[in-house]
């Protein structure tokens, strides 16, 4: 439980992410005064900075502003083209490639199937092939990217870079993807959940008084949770936090993969409520097509969403249901950490919101479990969709520019 | 979302915790270039730190060491009564009340009744009389005691210092205790939930190489969860994390006080497991006693403890089914977390730890729910019945001496 203690150069590479941070988070520009009010810095040291990140092409001045009885001070802004990143989702339906500006804006976008080849080496090549498309077609100064990073289902083991056993990706077993790619294309390569890479989205793209406290509720092909405590991810001690999946929601629901009934993760996933839906005659077994090919999961569950969004009773049921599911996991979630947000994003969330957040809510809030003595905000991701994606995108900037007190502390020998 | 820089004098302060940290963490004592090594500051910054921290009283020099062809160094120990704090342990059953000094020796203890006067005031005088005949009774210098933290059940409103509504406890609705005694004693006042105390005190005496991640189960009147993550303990937005009570470990379990069964708070919690004792038949309605009194619950789950400890087969059944009940909330906790130790301890733990802790790891291990593929420790608290006590004082002491990164940051205007 060491701590090692800091000195002058550290603080001053921090104090350059600070500046940066406060610069990026108002596209409206900012003076060098409100810089100096803003983040405690001095003066001097705030036009140091400025000069320094000038220098690095990271911001710009754009004219001057007049505010009280001084002269005109200049208005710094985001330089978006000063970086850029690629992120890569990979999830069992499809992979799917952004490429982002510093100012988070995605510039170019491109989407796969999902690898099936049995070979590795064939999988790495297609990805590589896949990035390097995307950054030619863009108009993007390559020596300007400054990494890849990758969201996948969990568990990873992040160190080594490899996916572990996801799953519903049978070919994806122990693939070492973070050196093979970067080898295949020499740039830097990160490797996370895809929960947690929504989390530090949402953190990288936060306003002022955004909440620092919140769970993310990821639902793609599986319900995955990114946690954020005190503004921080939370990763946990192997990178793979954020699995609420076995938390039991309903004692008289299917069983689950793990051998007990009503697992919040297997009841509540797009394939769980087509199939329900095909039980109760919403679907036909023609409608629902073949339930082990996630192209058909995705097919069925939005024509499931449309008819719930029309008015279809069984099929509102079937929605309503998975909402007080999901409440009840997120009741446990909130007593357990005493967050103040719930997230919803992913690649099947935006379909069922209206209907799921109508229910949502309420059950929270009135369960007779809830611990914590005040309100909670339920939000949905401003990049619903590719949330994971350009959250991808976000763990190469975040790894770059975010201040982090920790960085402050130095190496002990 | 904005963080603020940091500047010289923030790093002068930041930099003394980290040696007195490290320090306080040899009581076999270290020297200046040791000190230097471990915390990657300058020697001259090291021996700077030092002498203001030998000035403050609050290390000291013994003898010297030699190590290789240099001149003998001084060796630097921590001076244990350089500091002192008062640690309350508010539970129904009782009130304990320990003072600590800097090395965190417990160098005074007395306990009483919980006080169950209507009249506040009247609970605060009996508590702040108790402090007091704890310093006389010490030979402590009052001018050395840092101040007072109070440790409590769930839920607490922290900022104003008040318990809300903790169960159990029907006359100690919304009392503001901080400010009451604050003023009653002179001395400044912290509060925090029990479980928080808890987890202070592990981080607060955690050798080299522990655990930063890791949950720890408070084993009390009722059960509480305190979690530390990368180090840090987790408080939540309101200071009320730390709630595992409601997750669902046996749905034909007894209904809990939310209206649903088998929730782990409920059924594992000392009272509960003495009533199943008496419907099987190990403990009479007589050996029960009165089981509203927090009293009689202790001395029936006594009995029940020691004939688990003894063999019969009967009582040991009703802790390995706790254990089992335990172990599902625990692997919701770690792949909710991703941590790899789980703590045990609090006021009812010692007592049933060799049985639970026979069946309780396995059942964790082979659950075919958990997700995270590392391996988990599970050890008990050093201070195991006092551990809130304890851990409430060392609130206090952490307070004022643990170095923490987000100290370096200025306050914005």
């Amino acid at each position: 439980m060491d701590r090692t203690g800091t000195n002058l150069p550290a603080v001053g590479e921090y104090n350059q992410t600070v500046v940066l941070d406060a610069i990026r988070r108002r596209p409206e520009g900012i003076t060098r005064s409100e810089l100096a009010a803003l983040t405690a810095l001095s003066g001097m040291t705030v036009t140091k900075v400025c000069r320094r990140l000038l220098d690095a092409g990271l911001v710009d001045e754009h004219g001057t502003r007049t505010s009280g009885p001084g002269k005109p001070a200049a208005v710094v802004k985001l330089n978006p083209s000063g970086g850029f990143a690629v992120g890569v989702h990979i999830d069992p339906a499809a992979v799917t490639y952004v490429l982002v500006d510093l100012s988070g804006t995605v510039r170019d976008h491109s989407r796969t199937g999902t690898p099936t080849a049995g070979d590795p080496s064939a999988i790495i090549d297609e990805m590589a092939n896949a990035i390097e498309a995307l950054i030619a077609g863009s108009a993007v100064d390559r020596s300007r990217i400054l990494g890849i990073g990758i969201a996948s289902p969990g568990p990873v083991n992040v160190d080594d870079g490899v996916l572990l056993n996801p799953p519903m990706m049978p070919n994806w077993h122990r693939v070492a993807l973070r050196r093979a790619l970067a080898e295949a294309t020499g740039l830097p390569v990160l490797l996370e959940k895809d929960t947690t890479a929504a989390v530090v989205a949402e953190l990288w793209f936060a306003g002022p008084g955004s909440s620092r406290d919140f769970a993310f509720m990821y639902y793609g092909t599986g319900l995955g949770t990114g946690l954020s405590v005190s503004g921080e991810v939370v990763r946990g001690i192997s990178s793979n936090a954020g699995d609420a999946g076995h938390i039991t929601v309903d004692p008289e629901g299917p069983v689950c993969t793990c051998g007990r009934r009503g697992c919040v993760g297997y009841i509540t996933v797009p394939r769980a409520l087509v199939e329900r839906a095909v039980l109760d005659g919403v679907l036909s077994v023609a409608e629902a097509g073949n339930l082990e090919h996630m192209v058909d999961v995705d097919a069925a569950f939005s024509r499931l969403a449309d008819l719930a969004a029309t008015g279809n009773p069984e099929a509102n049921a079937i929605l309503t249901d998975a909402a007080r599911s999901l409440a009840r996991a997120i009741v446990v979630i909130v007593n357990l950490l005493d967050i103040d947000e719930v997230i919803f994003g992913g690649p099947f969330w935006a379909r069922v919101s209206p209907v799921i957040l109508d229910a949502l809510p309420d059950a929270v809030r009135s369960d007779p479990a809830l611990i914590p003595p005040h309100p909670i905000r339920f939000a949905q991701s401003a990049i619903p969709v590719d949330v994971a994606a350009v959250g991808a995108a976000t763990l190469v900037l975040d790894n770059t520019f975010s201040p982090r007190p920790s960085a402050l502390l130095l190496a002990a020998e």
